[in-house]
């Protein structure tokens, strides 16, 4: 253990009561775990691990750390696929999944209060008897922190928005340990500078999201669920276009390429139509939802869809949904071992089917297995290669041709990252994707929130 | 003329050619009208207005201006109700007003590019052809970069949202010269530092914002009005919350109260009922408004609704709408040279009712006229007073009874400004608002941006 950090360790420890009321562990195995995420990125571990109970804790440890110039990594369920957990330069990851309940639910105003270690799975049981949900669902089951400080988006987005268009106020803890409360746990307010989005995306940067104000919304009447069948990518992503340029009222539009739905018919033995799909949900009421899945059946069959199917009983969505949901995990079982790389290029909706073929034909020249599936209603697509960690070539492979889709899609007027954030995994992208004044801003705003960098560095921000 | 504001006046003159090629104005009307807005606040004129005709101007005088530290007051259309555009300390306002063209629309991704100087209504006309719209409309006919300046919201916030919720990118020219794009022009990236929101109701206090990216919508296929007339204020906000936690699609939800509706009919000699009343309207298809416009009667029923009318065609819908439209300029003109007073408080809905009742029992004490109209979809609700601008009396009356309407708002979890900003009027009850280190940070910000304080100096943020 290197002297800074026994000297941290001491401060903690001496800190331990009344001001620090968490543990410090420093065990390897939850090192390892707090320095490993979902991504195919190596493992970088901590110097140790502060379990933080309350927002008093999350102050304790900013504060000490700050005096020592020490890192401090926020970790959450460690979801992430970007690296944004990985400790590059050492320090204390300050774990906050303890910090994980439901501090109110105001039904009339629909919005809840909750610390931000909460898991989305466990705010979503603890809303279902409410008649209320909260509906950003990125697929992991990530904390509500760790959605906040990516602005999380999912299949949901076409209709609700991503994480920055449901959360209404913030508590921040800074980095010298002061907190505040940004916005107001209501909605519409238009007063001043709006601190709440300058935490929304910063990745834990500039410092630690404690509590947060959700939008809720009241759990829809009635749904109904259509499958696409296409005969190609095009004629699907046409489909799509023209509904959202009709406004048809989706709450789900998902494509689902003819690799995926194998990857799914062999991991659960299934027989879903291998061809180019969408997958789409409508909610409202029975005739609203009618009207809409009508609509929807009218704009595919002007784009040759060879096969349309819709359900109203929740058990035959679920089916109809299969192929969809299971995608990914089917994705990754079709190796043992497999870890994957997973990119989240997002474009103009315009220049999707473009920016699917072209990296379509890049990946064609490989042996690498991939898959690709997209929120289409954002232009948000993921294409997801399957890679053996222990072969450099593949996992070199695999990122050379996630780096040409990401230069593409910023080429397109599009970004590198729809959802899973910048990290450690996308930096050298931002520098294509924004301007030198814009990067040069963002320094400055980090250096003045954080003077001596202790949150999270080596995050977002091209040094 | 001081001696700093004629240093400027040559230094911008020097400039003129290539470097600055909009117009200097200094003549007493120009001024005058520069240093007023729609509010009560006395004017406060600058020393000179420069005109600026392209981006490249508004780099000039920011670049200009920086070097002799004298203030710039960005300036579009004058509707402020907050004193957003009044020199307090003199300076040179920038009008952006001829900086008003479109400079692309894109159908597929439903986005369009505006120069900031374009007026809501120019905008409006330009996207009549394309099947598309911009969806918010705050009642005066600002220009985009006002409106993105103050966050603006309206009566169609409650389904497509506020300023904030519809900017995807933004150009902005720093207090020192430089430029950045803000975002991407599309929508869902969920990378970096959010610099767009930073200058989302920043009041020109950060920057000048010169260009926007704005999101569309397709014009709906058919649209539905209904009036929904109570007994009570009471049985009208109840109906209100029923409509919104049942998730029924309103496009448009409206409270008017039967002050308002006397006012009308006073000034258009028109009929409509004078009790406290609900202006909805619906969008989608037939059958999907004929749905929400039933839920929505069954819902009035419930809390003892007197009458409820409905219209389809867009003439009946109109007639139908009249009394809430011309519901403002109705009450202003309830008085010759009257000026309004316009409070912007916003609550959580649950406390609307107790809200409105306590601001009334406080008015009913007076004798200034007064009259509420609300957009109820999210809690922000205006009182108007109507006052002589020579009645000193009057005009302190209206401002108490403002000030406690706005502590009351803050009180109950709500904020002093649903819509209108802070600007000069309301900088002491963010005071009450925001805690000390979020106002600190606010300080910390303006000053890492303008570290010489030359942008709209004495808005927003308590010194």
């Amino acid at each position: 253990m290197e002297p800074v950090t026994s000297r941290v360790y001491q401060s903690l420890s001496q800190l331990k009561s009344p001001l620090f009321r968490g543990s410090l562990l420093t065990s390897a195995s939850v090192l390892e775990r707090h320095g490993t995420d979902e991504s195919y990125h190596a493992a970088r571990i901590p110097d140790a691990v502060a379990v933080a109970s309350c927002e008093g804790d999350v102050q304790a440890v900013l504060r000490t750390c700050s005096d020592h110039g020490f890192p401090v990594i926020p970790y959450g369920a460690g979801t992430s696929l970007e690296g944004h957990i990985h400790a590059l330069r050492g320090g204390l990851s300050l774990d906050v999944a303890d910090m994980n309940s439901v501090l109110s639910v105001d039904p009339d105003e629909m919005t809840a209060t909750v610390q931000c270690g909460i898991l989305r799975s466990q705010l979503d049981n603890y809303l279902r008897d409410t008649g209320l949900f909260f509906p950003v669902d990125p697929g992991a089951d990530a904390t509500l922190g760790g959605m906040i400080s990516t602005s999380a988006s999912g299949t949901t987005t076409v209709r609700y928005g991503r994480m920055r268009d449901n959360v209404l106020g913030l508590k921040v803890v800074l980095p010298g340990g002061k907190k505040i409360q940004t916005g107001k746990e209501r909605r519409g307010c238009s007063s001043a500078v709006d601190l709440t989005s300058m935490f929304i995306g910063a990745e834990g940067t500039l410092g630690v999201v404690t509590e947060a104000t959700l939008k809720l919304y009241p759990r829809p009447e009635f749904s109904r669920s259509t499958v696409c069948t296409f005969q190609s990518m095009e004629d699907a992503i046409r489909t799509s276009v023209k509904i959202l340029q009709q406004g048809v009222g989706v709450s789900r539009l998902e494509f689902v390429d003819e690799t995926s739905i194998q990857a799914v018919n062999r991991a659960y033995q299934s027989w879903h139509e291998e061809k180019p799909s969408l997958f789409l949900e409508f909610q409202g009421s029975e005739t609203s939802t009618k009207d809409e899945a009508e609509t929807v059946k009218a704009i595919a069959n002007k784009n040759d869809v060879i096969d349309v199917k819709t359900a109203t009983e929740l058990e035959d969505q679920k089916k109809l949904w299969h192929a969809r949901h299971n995608s990914y995990y089917a994705i990754l079982a079709l190796r043992k071992g497999g870890k994957g790389v997973i990119s989240d290029a997002c474009v103009p909706i315009s220049r999707l089917a473009e920016c699917i073929r072209e990296t379509k034909e890049d990946i064609a020249d490989t042996n690498i297995f991939s898959a690709m599936i997209g929120h289409v209603g954002d232009g948000n697509f993921h294409v997801i290669f399957v890679v053996d960690l222990n072969n450099l070539d593949e996992i070199r492979t695999a990122k050379e041709i996630t780096s040409r889709l990401s230069h593409r899609a910023i080429r397109m007027g599009g970004t590198c990252t729809g959802e899973h954030g910048v990290g450690m995994g996308k930096i050298p992208y931002l520098k294509a994707e924004c301007d030198a004044t814009s990067l040069e801003l963002m320094r400055t705003l980090k250096k003045t929130l954080d003077p001596k960098g202790i949150m999270n560095p080596g995050k977002i921000i091209p040094e």
